[in-house]
């Protein structure tokens, strides 16, 4: 078994075990070391979002100082849910290995098969409903206009 | 103007002007009263998930001490991201009025476009390597082997 995937997975039997949340774990490397090590927390800090790769990104731009994570490498033992496939994109990381698949999830009872689906079709699976937009698409407007804005 | 809609612009709005983040704001309502109300932090806190969505989800569970939202309204000033999407999502939260576009947020220089189009084709957007499948797969067996599992 790969190394790091190991430690991933070790992350996700002793999160499972003490009741922190789902059987996810994750591990972040650079250059050949462990910037963090993370598994599930949703039902310990009854946060939905502490999934393992979020608690893994967040751990690691903490460490690093930076939430630019693209000379990174994320290892996970599951196909990432779309949050967590977001969150990889925002945070620039390049190259994602994954264990379990999202058919091995749904098994387990999660809703990552399904959710996948959803973010495809998303009028469909959510009621979004457009709200003042004159006034918020200012927001841009006033954006642009400032002089030391940082894109991230 | 909406009046919580209004309190999510005035977050983004006193968010941007102290370059905490992009020009994002976020309420949480249940039962006419806010939960929580955020801006993005990206830039102040250095983690790439600090969206004004996923600071709402975060201080509204903590304040409720659940993760499920399923009685709560999101306002947020702009169409959410695919990592917020999914945290709305994995929050059950029903309802998401939202106020500028993905186009809107593109004008700014924001990637949420862009992002939308890569969660519908992972396999094209993310360098996503299969790794250890047998054995990573085997965590769901021992969760559902598991007597006090608890689904969320």
């Amino acid at each position: 078994m790969n190394r790091w995937m190991q430690i991933a997975y070790e992350e996700a039997l002793s999160g499972m075990r003490v009741n922190d949340g789902g059987p996810f774990g994750a591990v972040i490397v650079q250059n050949d070391q462990i910037i963090s090590q993370t598994h599930n927390e949703v039902l310990r800090t009854n946060d939905p979002t502490a999934h393992a790769e979020i608690n893994a990104i967040r751990a690691a731009s903490q460490k690093l100082g930076r939430f630019d994570l693209s000379d990174c490498t994320l290892y996970t033992t599951c196909y990432p849910c779309p949050m967590c496939m977001g969150a990889i994109l925002w945070a620039k990381i390049p190259i994602v290995y994954y264990g379990a698949t999202e058919a091995d999830a749904t098994k387990g009872g999660f809703n990552d098969e399904n959710f996948h689906a959803h973010i495809r079709n998303p009028q469909d699976a959510f009621d979004l409903r457009p709200l003042d937009l004159e006034k918020t698409r200012t927001l841009f407007d006033q954006w642009l206009e400032k002089s030391d804005r940082i894109l991230y």
